[in-house]
């Protein structure tokens, strides 16, 4: 039987980190000869970590990532490789489009992978179809390729692509496939958000069977800023059934034995094909890697891990998990600090750093006003003997009375209002900071996706901190999380009062968030279908919500644009987080709620 | 002898505001009319403002500009009118690349320019090639168009392109010439920054000399979080030489009378032209104007405008007085804040604040420390009495104690640091955070760039406002902004003794920012290199500069990116500005100081 041993490489690079991410391929490299693997793959931009960003703008760090890449195929005898990386090409190459007279003196840059045979680099793949849209930015820094390298290893016929080319019905899988490639091995570089995974593994099962083709999915894994990659590699056979999957969130190398032979009986022929393909092929480049990877090797079959996909509030908690590790590490921090308010939220953030970090490298912070309860203060304390973590107590209350007495001039009479409650999160986002400067700890804001959107929330206040661990988590995935916590240890994390009283900010006697904001099982439907679906406000009141609920909503959201525009990075958890996934303009006169009967011109 | 009579409305639209840009499109025509024109034309993106942002992904806010343009069709008679909207066509259109499965549910949309006539969108031009750098990025949202609509308007030939067109050499303009257009309108929504209105310039001209046609251009004018347009409208003959010229920075109908006999004499054959311009020319769609401006209009020739360009330190002033006017007006504030300091900076933002809104409108507030000099509030005495503004004072002595008092157990016996400058500029971000808060003025930030780039600022402290108006000028350009103010009027506005001390931070005793930076007149250079020019360490070493120096200001720059991507919008002045312009990871292993030598690999 023909097979052909992939091994994967599900890498956690650092974006930027050349030298690191050198180190780490080359040792996946000397791994994947030690299985005796045919082929060994690495993720998309797998030398500069992804997304390098405006980091490809600066030419040396291009040509440094060149360099890398032939350190690695110095490294790289008796096994193919596959790796992603930035390629410079010619601005007059005959497949990019025609540049303006203002980018002409740019290098023209491809989203390429290598192909390594021998100690060298013998083809290159340039991505077709360039992401650009949620947080992807690639038609900023790439021209689209147009050349498609075909692969023979150990007699098997292998083609190349990278992430959007899959999901593209007419992309280069299709022309591969017609001139004859068994396996498509496929890069990428997918950050997480719920569903990802799933809609992508259908995907690619989908491409798989209808092109009768073996399909080696290699995903990157990490956290980079807002996003987390989810690894989640796999391998599908022609019927496009797994036949390998790697795990969630965790850096590995995924090795299979794929039956190549079982490939070739059931394919399309050429002339199955349309026009289009038929002219396409006319750019495949066949390469023959001739004496890489061609000795026979011995070995034994190997049974492939098939890891099993996560629950979706599981996959959530880890991504968090490794998006706050990464961040701190890849940084260059070592603690992180939290300001504990004993509500959810902040008991969350602290237990998904316990999680990331260890307790010792977690440090909360209580700063109580004459408005924070007693059971705030018990929770507190509470949640500190199950997290293990140390606490320090720092009250506010004379810090506010400086405050009330240098603004007495300039307030004059004017009444109390959100002001002084703005300026206790102040004070408390000061003493946080304060603590951060003085001991060099990260703070980890504890704001969630509901407050956030609707800007329940104080900028330089509860906003202040490097991170944003549940930016994107509305409210009440919050307590969802909560209770996971709580499920999987021996004991709970959180104390159960935490989960159980109403939330409220206590910054002023008596407050409760539903004082502000409708519920939060009403509030998080609306801003799914406002913030993450774009539907509009007859549309949400259509779909069932009290018009005046969804109008104060969409008001709010509006109207808070500014505040999220200086917010900290968070995590991309859902479909469209609030970062780099949204970018509306802060100055912008559109109201939404104006629907077709409002919509009055007043010259008529 | 045969002319046509143009009129370019360089208008201010506010983004989103569909109703109040459809008012005042309406009323341009009118005017135009007037002035019996034969054309008027509207800037790139009129009806919704530019750029719209992700509001292009709400399907209502898009149907309501398709909705807007058929309003404004139906005042239009009389005249043939060029308007800037967004188009939306259908997924499948021919031109339109093969989407992914991803975006596929959206609609495909286009920058696009309607041409009406006689009460009718009569055709549609969209955007051959998308802007997609710097600060723009349109491939986000449309796809490229394809067609060219090529008007007959009272027997002259017109073809219309947009922007980004006019800068490829291969663009629309050659294939509209080839098959005869006399007269190109583009139409642009074109920010300022310093150069840009001159290279625009010199680049019309030579598409007009070199196809031999004549060349009318009309941009936008007004300010967008942090893009100020600039206007410059211009008509240049076929010969590239300038017959008329709008005003900088000013809303205006730009009206003028283009000679269009003498074009067709010296133009190029279609035999001409490239075997590209021979395939595009099928795209073009001849429309003919039947009824619309058909009528011979009585009229006298018009001497046009020609208005003369600003010197560089006016236009970026008069940029900045536009951006701040514009962010404060369609923002909905009247009245603005500015901590006050005895410094050039925040003396020359409330000099720009003062022209922008009017002395009444402007509020300082100087906020002492111990460490604060005598000349310092001298010279905030001094600089309220020129500009004729009130200031308050609140001393922040206490409110620093009580922090201290508050924070001695958790500081225990760590030595001061710039943790306690931190807290002084946080205080005054605080009491300037209040009073906007109680009064609802917004705050303007007064950090420059040179600041920004090295991060000698506090995050929440000295950064913390709704607008930051010198975020992009170099500190040296600082002082170049306060002797124009000073020399522009009777008497000066920035005390001379603010120009003349040596720039501190004054949060501890007798602190300059030289002790922490190089000269300003060193730095500045480096950063422009660095930061604007995308130059490696090493070729900014060999262009003279000292090799620490470059080294410390480097590091300077990259370690600063978190409080960056926290800061405030500011208006964009440079070729790259600090915002959406300059797009760097935080988590970025790369260290640009690892030159050649340096650059080991370590597992070799």
């Amino acid at each position: 039987m023909r097979t052909l041993r992939i091994a994967m490489a599900q890498m956690n690079p650092t974006v930027g980190d050349l030298t690191g991410n050198l180190h780490r391929i080359t040792t996946w490299i000397r791994d994947a000869k030690k299985v005796k693997a045919d082929l060994v793959v690495f993720p998309e931009l797998a030398i500069t970590g992804s997304p390098p960003e405006d980091l490809l703008f600066k030419a040396q760090f291009v040509a440094e990532n060149v360099r890398v890449l032939n350190e690695i195929a110095q490294a790289c005898r008796g096994v193919v490789a596959v790796v992603g990386y930035v390629r410079q090409g010619n601005q007059r190459d005959p497949h990019s489009f025609r540049p303006s007279m203002r980018t002409a003196g740019r290098p023209a840059l491809y989203n390429a992978a290598a192909v390594i045979a021998d100690g060298k680099v013998v083809g290159s793949y340039s991505k077709w179809h360039l992401s650009n849209y949620g947080v992807c930015d690639e038609s900023r820094y790439f021209l689209p390729g147009g050349r498609l390298p075909m692969l023979l290893v150990n007699g098997t016929t292998i083609g190349v692509t990278i992430c959007e080319d899959m999901w593209s019905r007419e992309g280069p899988t299709s022309v591969y496939t017609a001139v004859g490639a068994e396996v498509i091995v496929t890069i990428d570089a997918s950050p997480f958000h719920i569903g990802n995974s799933g809609s992508r593994e259908q995907m690619l099962a989908t491409s798989a069977r209808d092109n009768g083709v073996i399909v080696a999915y290699t995903n990157m894994v990490g956290g980079q800023d807002e996003l987390v990659f989810d690894g989640n590699s796999v391998i599908l056979d022609q019927s496009g059934t797994v036949v390998a999957r790697g795990h969630v969130f965790r850096e590995e190398l995924l090795v299979a034995d794929v039956n190549v032979e079982a490939v070739s009986r059931g394919r399309m022929t050429y002339g199955q094909k349309t026009a289009w393909t038929r002219k396409a092929v006319l750019a495949v480049d066949r390469l023959v890697m001739k004496g890489a990877a061609i000795q026979k090797k011995k070995r034994t079959r190997i049974a492939p891990e098939i890891a099993e996909p996560l629950e979706e509030i599981e996959a959530v908690y880890q991504a968090l998990v490794l998006a706050v590790k990464d961040y701190v590490r890849k940084n260059g921090f070592t603690r992180v600090v939290i300001g504990v308010s004993g509500g959810v939220d902040s008991a969350v953030t602290a237990a998904i750093a316990v999680d990331a970090l260890g307790a010792e490298h977690v440090l909360g912070v209580f700063m109580p006003s004459p408005y924070t309860s007693r059971e705030s203060e018990e929770d507190v304390v509470e949640l500190a003997r199950c997290l293990c973590i140390d606490v320090q107590t720092i009250p506010i209350a004379l810090t506010c009375e400086a405050y009330r007495q240098a603004l007495a001039p300039a307030f004059a009479d004017r009444p109390v209002d959100t002001t002084e409650e703005n300026l206790q999160a102040r004070i408390r986002g000061n003493l946080l900071m304060a603590i951060s400067n003085k001991f060099g700890h990260l703070v980890l804001t504890t704001g969630n996706k509901s407050e956030m959107s609707v800007g329940y929330s104080t900028l330089y206040g509860d906003m202040a901190g490097g991170f944003a661990v549940i930016k994107d988590v509305p409210k009440t995935m919050v307590y969802g999380l909560a209770r996971l916590c709580n499920a999987r240890g021996p004991s709970p994390v959180i104390p159960a009062r935490i989960l159980d009283r109403p939330p409220t900010a206590e910054l002023r006697p008596n407050q409760k968030d539903e004082d502000s904001l409708p519920p939060y099982t009403v509030l998080d439907p609306i801003l799914r279908a406002y913030v993450e679906e774009d539907r509009s406000f007859a549309d949400i009141v259509e779909a069932g919500f009290d018009r005046a609920t969804v109008l104060r909503v969409v008001r709010m959201v509006d109207a808070s644009e500014f505040k999220r525009r200086q917010a900290p990075l968070g995590v991309k958890i859902t479909h469209r987080a609030l970062g780099k996934d949204r970018r509306m303009p802060i100055t912008n006169g559109y109201r939404i709620t104006r629907d077709e009967t409002q919509l009055v011109f007043s010259n008529h």
